[in-house]
This record gives structure tokens, sequence and C-alpha cells, in this order.
């Protein structure tokens, strides 16, 4: 079945209109009538072909929202008419250890991404969110709770996922000090998800003109990176920190802030860094990293966002102006997540 | 009270007889008569102003055992003629939170260390266990399991608690894969600490040669690190590795080793390490540190040596052929720590 969509067709050209077919339904396939498609910078990072992995033509965006249209005979989680979404997956292996602890974003066999995947369907390649339409396995599909400001729940798909998923592995919650590093798309949910745990939390950012925002979004403290004497005085103090720099930097003044058993998780881009391990030895200090999360607990985190009534703060966008969306994007001039309004797009 | 000793004078010099004096007994203090000392890579670092932090002269030696000669009047703990042990600290701040966390090696502070380290006492600073004689504070002085190999006990205050706490702390046991990078003075005290922890042992070396030994003290498996086939076929299979190499190194190969939520712990020298985030965020796993252990774990795992009957593998040499020790150790020509006779000094 055929839908209009927006694909990048070259290395640094810009994005526009095409058409793409979807594949059939099968009997366990939920067809969606896509609303909101939020913009991730790995979109760009596609588009781009910043990655030396983009098949031309591509429809970016998994950060998608919609109607139910349309149900597969077998498909007994889900209803016609009923608000759902896609995230970063469409499927996995299933069988692998990962997939079987509810972990298909680490499957063994590779998931398979919601575009610019290798797939059976018509195009070769997975074509993402950008679109009005989609047809994916009910496996993959989540459920929105229905009280929330549906715009703002898309981001929660990619954004949402990726930071809440860290907090929650590495015990964030009362008691804790929990840093955030980076005020973007990443960031304002690291924020909001501290917050809600009850962590005693601080925005890490290079900008003091982000402080005021950053309280408003539930931060309990803002500390300028740049100021060494403010970074000095907290030396050592914060159990856990979320590093969503999305650019190559220097870990050191960060893994600084750690207590003796301290974590830090980066979620940013993956990039080469250079680290001195006795930053490590002296005080069992933990560098890891963490990817989005698996459908089971992608589905947890929108039924908390649904319970505490946590969204994104999104700037609403049409189809059109995307190619507009990404200059600003890379200058990081969004509060927080560019969202578009599938219904602009004919 | 003036007791011989062996100092290194300058930079580059050899080591040689110095006379130093010990500090008057204090009422909880105890007095060890030294029968050995473990030579430690640290040691040769300290002798060569490896770290810009030397204060000539130096004696070092943080692995020492021997017989208690004297107890101060407060002293309760410990009795003349017992057989105890001094190891990499002398001192901490004690009341900080690692302090009274028992992590004394990770006091606010900084621990006291057994040598080249500053000290109200003759000489200003710390002298180390290359010498007849010792006074330590009791809270510091460690009790010797009496059925052990007296001289293979040595090595356990460095070598053997730096790998043991780190096996200890990320849960080794049995059903657990466990890498140990590098067969010398650490890595042959991880190999028997995680074989008798009970978890399947994988001897990690570039060294074909070294398989037989490492079979021997206790590992199930030898992983030949420049054979990119077998490292390619055990891609993913480990819970947890123990990196012991003291020289700079890509992590890129072992990282792949680690299976989703894995732990690689350093414990070599600390060195500065590029490492590609990506290798983390990709199956959520730690890069660590850990250094030595804390005074009542040390007592733990003395204890657990003298229940399962793990000492280290040495070699004993007197004290005038230290400097040729050095230059095996510098070819990492020793099975597997050299261990000073301090009888041999007169």
């Amino acid at each position: 079945m055929k839908t209009n969509a927006y694909a990048a067709f070259q290395e640094n050209g810009k994005i526009g209109p095409f058409q793409i077919e979807r594949r059939t339904m099968g009997r366990r396939d939920v067809q969606l009538e896509i609303d909101y498609c939020g913009v991730c910078h790995t979109d760009l990072h596609f588009v781009n072909n910043d990655w030396g992995m983009t098949h031309y033509p591509v429809v970016p965006g998994h950060e998608i929202v919609g109607r139910i249209s349309a149900v597969g005979k077998e498909v007994d989680g889900f209803k016609v008419g009923q608000l759902a979404a896609v995230g970063c997956m469409i499927d996995s292996c299933g069988n692998c250890h990962s997939c079987e602890s509810d972990l298909e974003q680490y499957c063994f066999r590779g998931f398979v991404g919601t575009y610019n995947y290798p797939t059976a369907d018509p195009g070769g390649v997975t074509y993402g969110g950008y679109s009005k339409r989609i047809v994916c396995k009910e496996d993959f599909i989540l459920s929105i709770p229905e009280n929330l400001k549906v715009e703002g729940t898309a981001p929660l798909l990619c954004a949402g996922i990726t930071t809440y998923s860290p907090l929650k592995h590495w015990g964030v919650g009362p008691q804790r000090k929990v840093g955030i590093i980076g005020l973007g798309g990443l960031g304002h949910m690291g924020v909001k998800f501290s917050h809600a745990f009850g962590a005693y939390t601080v925005m890490i950012t290079t900008s003091p003109e982000k402080g005021e925002d950053a309280q408003k979004l539930g931060a309990d403290e803002i500390l300028i990176s740049t100021d060494v004497r403010a970074m000095a005085r907290q030396s050592g103090q914060f159990d856990f920190i979320l590093n969503t720099i999305p650019v190559n930097h220097s870990f050191e003044p960060y893994l600084n802030l750690l207590k003796i058993n301290g974590v830090m998780c980066v979620v940013g881009a993956p990039e080469v860094f250079r680290i001195n391990a006795s930053q490590l030895v002296f005080g069992r200090k933990s560098l890891t990293g963490s990817l989005i999360g698996g459908i089971a607990e992608t589905q947890e985190m929108l039924n908390f966002c649904g319970e505490r009534d946590i969204v994104s703060d999104v700037e609403l966008i049409r189809m059109d102006e995307i190619n507009e969306a990404y200059d600003r994007l890379i200058k990081s001039d969004v509060k927080y997540r560019f969202v578009i309004d599938m219904n602009s797009l004919n």
C-alpha cells in the first residue's frame, strides 16, 4: 500500500517528498496512521550519512505516535482507534539471551531499526516515521496513555527511554545525587525522570542561561561545568551522572564529580574518548553506556509517564519545515525536541 | 630505634644499604621483625621516580610479613610472637565516609602509604619493608594464618588483595565466565582467586607458552589475545574481565569479549586509554577500576587463603640481589613474584 513520506535522496541534499510502499498487513501486524513524529539527532546523522551506512532514499523518524487503523487477525493486544506508538526498533531475533531477557536493543543478531535497515518489505530497507502510515509487528507496538498531550509523547520513544532506562538500571532514586550533563532532547528528559524518581537532580551545563529552564524541568541545582571552582566544590559528590553530550569532550572533569563507587553513563552519540584509568582506579568508579531500552521497559516508561503526567517539551513543526529544523538542530536551537505534525503532509 | 634497610638514593641509581630510624613505640603500635618482603612493580616505579613523586632516599616494600616483637600498652588484638603483616597502607584519616565504610584505600584525605609518604616519624617520609623492622599502628596490622608457607603470603598484601577485592566486589563465582588478562604478579593471583571462587576462569595472554602454567594455577582455558579467530569465537561471552596489564594497550579487543552488562576492571598501573564509547553503549558494558582493598577485606582475604591454602608462587631472593631482580622484573622474568628473604640483610 502506497503512502506519502519525506526522504533524503543523497548526501548533503535536502529532504523532500517521496512515495513509499508499506508492506501488506500480516496476521500479527498493526497499522498506524501517524499523527506525530519526533526529530532525533540520529535522523540528521542518517540524512547526512555521517556514519557511512545510509541507504538512499532514507525516510527517517523513530519517535512515531498515531492511531491504529487496522490490526491483523491474530493481534490480541491492540484495537482499531487506540493511540499507539513505534520507537527505534521494529523487530529482533526473539530467540537470543538478550531478546529472552526483554533487552531486544542488545539482540545478538542486531535488532531491526525502524528506518534504514535491510528488510524483505518493499523498498528493501525499513522506512521510518516521516510518513503518513506504518505497518509493524504487534510485538513492537507500544500503547500510549490517553491522558497525555499527544505530540509530547513522540520523543518519549527515543529521548525518553534512552534516559529512563539507565536511570532505572543504576538505581536512581531518593537519597541519590544525580547529574545530568547537557540540556537537549535527551538531557531535558533525564532531568524530568531523575526528579520524578526522587533523586537530588543537578543539571550540569556550559550555559548559565539554561539554569531557569532546568529548574522548571525539575532540577534542584545547576552546575556550570566551565566554572572551575564550582566543579571543584562538587568533586566526589555524585552517585550517578548521565552524560548526554553528543560530541567529543573530556571526561576528566565529570569523573572527578563522582563519589567512590560512582557511575557515569554515556548515552550521547558514540565517539572515541581518552580517559585516565587512574580516575577509575582511585575510587572504584565506573564508566558505562546504555542504548534506548527494551520493548517491555519502554511500555513501563510510557505507563509511568501517564501516571506522572510526564511528556517532552516540544516545538511542533510542519513536514515542509524539516530542512529548517535540521539547520536549527545543529545549533541546538530547540526547546527541546522538534516534533512533526504529520497531518501537515498530504 | 635504628634499623638496617635498603634504599634508592637517586633517580636511575642502584638500590643499596641504608640505615633508618623507626619511630618509638606508641601505646597502640605494633613492632614487627620483618622476615619477608615482596617486590611489587610499584617499588621499581618509585625507585626510578617514574611518577615524579619520589622522595629520596626511598625504602620500598609494601608486602611485609614477620613476627611481632613488641606491642604497645593499649594493643589488644595482637601478641608478641604472632605472625603478622603490613600491606600498602599504614594509616588513614579514620573519619571520612570511606574510612567508616572499611574502604581506607579510598580515604578522602588520602591514605598514608607504607613508603614515600609524608609522616611526622623520623626521616619525614614513611620507609617500607626492605628493612629489618617496622613499627605500625595496630589498626593497620594484619594477622597471617600460621598454616601457610610464609614467604608466599607476602605478595598477598598487594598482588593478592588487588585481585581478590574486585573479583569479590563484582560477584565472581559459579556460573560466571571470568577472564584474567596478563599472567604476572597480579594475574597469577587473579587466576587463583577466580578459580577458588568457582568461576569458569580463562587466562587471557599474548604468550602461548604460559598456557601450561596457567592451567596449573587453576585456569580452565587459555585464550591467546593475538589469535584474532580465537578472540572472535569468544566475543560476547565474558561476565567479568580483570585487566592486570601494567602498560598502555588497546581496550577494544577485550571489551568485545564482554557479555551484555559485562564489566572490565582495570588494576594495572594507571595510564591514559582511548576507548570507543559505542563499545560501552552497545551492550551496557562497564569499564571500571579498583585499588588494593580495605584493611577488613585484606584480613578476610588472608583468612580465605588460610582456609583454602592459597599463597603466591614466589622466587626467593637475597636483599643484595634486588638490583638484578629489578632488571628481571622489567622483562617479566619471574614466576610470579620476587620475595626478599629479609634475614639475608644484616
